[in-house]
């Protein structure tokens, strides 16, 4: 069953958005069984949406499009719609009693252009919006479906999680496609693929591969699509196994959790508490952490010491440590580590202390420089890296690397 | 000039990744005149690769391609390039020399495959990469470009940079588009259109404007496209300044500047320093703020302060207040906002306390209840919000909104 997802908006066009949408809807279709074609964006453009979606209905029996549909004057989809399917605007209570029970719901008043919002095109059926304002729309014609969604994410995800999921699964006889994700770190992407090339000759031909760089991380993806499930996991599962003979050491996930979570299960199975002393991470790895629901069952908090004095004052670094070595050595990451360990009452601690860019680099400290420490039950380790010349990746790898690093001395202790 | 930009992956496809290269490209030639008529991601499938390229060639005279060049049995881009212009890969000394260097740089061997990526086609021009190993490659054909490079985000912005933007504004006649955003905060999307109705009714035709709500702000986009950039430049000020007076209070920037670049620009020039006392958004703050190149200027650091042992012990918070209202109270954030203030020795300080959700929420304290508080030299300030049910975006407003607050009083402060 093939589908395509349309985004509407100028604003990706001219790049001023990212479109992280389209990717969640395609997750999303992708684990009903859905084989999505394309993903593209176009304009605000009514004519260029009408050509999209009847050139888009050819190849494709589902079409999900995002965007335009505020109450603002650039907001053109339903109108648009409309004129496609020969339809017309009507008055809608339940769409009025909706918005009307959400605005009251935010201490708002109704107000024209929202009354607009209850005007529902009278041949579709009608996705109820929690979140918000502007409803989704659901057009069908000759067995094949078109749905319009607001581009607001938290909108557009509580509709279809709400109103579209289980009309999908009735309206279309689903084949259910197979994907499983292995994460991978410390190898790169071409050391890899020579050490998998035997494996991946060898592979049935209905196994897919696909190596997925990110920071820090490789994900390698095997997927069979259309098969029925039981069979593609025994026949992927066959192969995870091989691939856990072949490279086992730099496996560090059979799923596609992060970092963060595998640390946190680790942490949390065992009884115990983390903390971090922050330098150039800034507080991106206490961020991480806390993304994860439940998180405070294990963390206790952070100590971002950006500046030197924070460092001295709060983690107890010895001061003549960062005199004679600056604050990015090893002697001075270990007491940060050791420092937030005690101060925060924790059993772990993880210490960054490295030159983000893009200035503040010298010939014997070059941006990019980090100095990472882990300091746990059994003793304090640390390590060098040198990341490369933009602030927000050196950032960011600091960051994985740390986890990484807590992650390796997890399992040691355990 | 029209161009189209294309993403090659299935990973893209199924939702794995977020495409963020298309953005970053359509803001890069936006800003050199390019009109981008739509963005593009389609399968890792030679034919529907080629399919897609010439008809898309029709319309548009630049297309870039991204992804699919890297050394593993999954890249087929190049290959189906050659298929396509009718080229052959042939041996590529520079493309060779610069993997080398490359790969010494990084302490790793040249192996087999990296030796593959010196393969180039005969009739391209080659693009360097400086920050990785697959080459960009450039077609031209009757006056069209075609470009394709790797999807590795950064390794494709050095490309860009370094290889594409001078060769594009010397092939190309490109007029100037022009854009200005106007950063707005503290009212709806339909409250702000009603304000705005009668001066967009009466703007010049050429000027077309987008709302474009992201969490806890708005911007507001006036474009001109294909003008003179001085003239487009006069017209649209003239309507910032109708706006100044229409919506005055609700105008934060003029510019596409984030609120952490305002808050570090007002604090920088008036010398002064700031510092968090985060709980619920568990150093999302310090993260915003020390993304900014320069942070260290003014940011001394934070306390998170997950744990409430953690507010009592390093933020100075009198645990008889955490027994006797709670940790998310208005007492305690203001405790947390000068605890941190005196405990990192600086002139501000910002705290949050809050239920994030998914669990913590009881009927009196629901999930999506944060109190804020900021307090600098001239005492404390603390407000109350609601928020929703998600803990992802609990925490992004709650920064946001910590952020605006701090804005607020700093404005007040000068």
């Amino acid at each position: 069953m093939k589908a395509k997802i349309i985004t509407i908006g100028d604003e990706i066009l001219i790049g001023q958005i990212v479109d992280s949408n389209s990717a969640w809807i395609a997750s999303e279709l992708t684990k009903l069984g859905f084989f999505v074609t394309s993903i593209l964006s176009i304009s605000d453009n009514s004519i260029q949406i009408k050509d999209t979606i009847k050139s888009s209905l050819l190849d494709n029996e589902l079409i999900i499009l995002t965007g335009g549909l505020g109450p603002t004057k650039d907001d053109i989809t339903k109108n648009t719609l409309c004129e496609l399917f020969n339809s017309t605007l009507v008055f809608n209570n339940d769409v009025y009693a909706d918005v009307e029970a959400f605005l009251i719901q935010r201490g708002a008043n109704m107000n024209r252009l929202n009354k607009d919002q209850a005007l529902f095109p009278k041949d579709a059926t009608l996705l109820r919006n929690r979140q918000g304002t502007a409803p989704g729309i659901w057009f069908e014609k000759d067995n094949k479906v078109v749905i319009s969604l607001p581009g607001v994410p938290w909108e557009m995800r509580g509709i279809y999680k709400d109103e579209i999921e289980f009309r999908l699964k009735k309206q279309f006889n689903l084949p259910e496609n197979y994907y499983q994700t292995i994460m991978i770190s410390g190898i790169g992407e071409s050391p890899l693929a020579l050490k998998l090339e035997n494996w991946e000759n060898n592979l049935p031909d209905c196994i897919k591969v696909a190596y997925l760089p990110s920071l820090g991380l490789m994900r390698l993806r095997l997927g069979i699509l259309e098969k029925t499930a039981k069979i593609s996991k025994e026949i992927v599962e066959k192969e995870v196994e091989k691939l856990h003979i072949i490279i086992s050491k730099y496996i560090i996930s059979d799923t596609e959790a992060s970092l963060q979570e595998i640390v946190f299960k680790a942490l949390h199975n065992s009884n115990k508490t983390l903390s971090t002393a922050e330098s150039c991470t800034g507080g991106s790895i206490a961020q991480m952490i806390t993304e994860i629901p439940g998180s405070s069952k294990i963390f206790k908090g952070s100590i971002v010491a950006y500046a030197n004095e924070t460092k001295t004052n709060l983690l107890g670094v010895n001061p003549s440590l960062i005199e004679q070595f600056g604050a990015v050595s090893q002697l001075v990451v270990e007491q940060m580590a050791e420092g937030a360990k005690k101060a925060l009452n924790t059993d772990y601690s993880v210490a960054t202390s490295g030159i983000a860019g893009p200035d503040g680099g010298t010939d014997e400290k070059p941006v990019g420089l980090v100095w990472i420490s882990v300091s746990g039950p059994n003793g304090t380790v640390s390590e060098k890296f040198l990341f490369g010349k933009e602030r927000e990746i050196n950032i960011k790898r600091s960051a994985i690397a740390a986890l990484n690093m807590l992650r390796q001395v997890l399992l040691e202790d355990t």
